[in-house]
């Protein structure tokens, strides 16, 4: 049960901004610019960044949410998800994808575990200074909603057709851009479209 | 010297907000309804418990503004500040207060850590479940902030006149309202009116 008194039916972070539609503009805003807008890396490429992350902070609802919004980016390959979780570096990723889940799991650990050297490393593996921002920027805003989500004990369904269905909206609306199809009270605002 | 290059003359957050636009927007709403809008906690209980968490944090750009911050809001009680961030049990703040910094600290370490004795404890104190939402909120956004700030390198100045200038500015106008007159490079996008 969460540690305060949410609208009922809406898992992980969707019950909070279904409460606290003033931080759910913000906080819709900023994943989807970091997710889903323009970039050169891709969606999938992102969302696995924000997995990977969200599995290091041991957060079940986001790690599932976004694995599975990563997976459809990535031709369904749920597996390299899987695998990118348990150890990146022994995945067929490029080596500037594995620079920059190196350095989005130092911003996880703390950002002063970021070393010269880390970047480097992504640098030399062809990463731009735009990528490596918006990798830690990622990595950082996932502490965020992780700690969000898990320090207010939100709902995190077990049941995969679940986090499924949301994802296929997400990939294809968008981030805060869809209305939330696990409202069970329709009074709940429709500031309520949360989507992470 | 900053992980990327990054338009000179911006201390801390204002480097990377003048260098990303589009991710300053949300970031900057973010930190305005969470410490500066309409809230039953005031703006100096918000501001102390963003320093508390930056301070437990390492983040010395982030503690050392938002604690300027929290002192002009707190009848210039710069005291105050540093001893929440050194034994905030020992202040005099209320027990609603102490309870809310409790939970703050328990998010910064992981959302996980919070338990439900500690939400008890703020409850029985008088804190509402919006206080306990906005404070586990406060908390984990400034894990973020205080990584991003980090996670890159950006520049803290040591010259405190900066950040009580800075502090000015923030109390009077608002976060992400005002030119930012560390610019020294005139080219930069307005955008860059970063303000944490």
């Amino acid at each position: 049960m969460a540690h305060i008194q949410l609208p009922e039916g809406f898992p992980g972070i969707a019950g909070l901004m279904a409460y606290s539609p003033e931080t759910a503009k913000p906080l819709n805003a900023l994943v989807q610019v970091l997710l889903q807008d323009a970039n050169t890396l891709s969606p999938g490429e992102r969302e696995l960044i924000a997995t990977y992350v969200s599995s290091q902070n041991d957060c079940y609802y986001c790690q599932t949410i976004h694995g599975a919004v990563a997976a459809r980016h990535l031709d369904g390959n749920q597996q390299l998800v899987n695998e990118v979780k348990q150890n990146f570096l022994s995945t067929d990723l490029s080596d500037k994808m594995k620079a920059l889940l190196g350095i989005a799991g130092k911003v996880q650990q703390g950002g002063k575990y970021v070393q010269t050297e880390d970047i480097e490393r992504a640098r030399s593996a062809g990463a731009t200074d735009q990528e490596i921002h918006d990798t830690v920027l990622i990595a950082a805003a996932f502490c965020m909603y992780n700690r969000y989500v898990d320090g207010l004990a939100t709902w995190a369904p077990q049941d995969q057709a679940i986090y499924q269905e949301r994802a296929k909206n997400i990939t294809e609306k968008g981030y805060g851009r869809f209305p939330n199809n696990y409202a069970v009270k329709q009074e709940v605002s429709v500031a309520a479209d949360a989507t992470l």
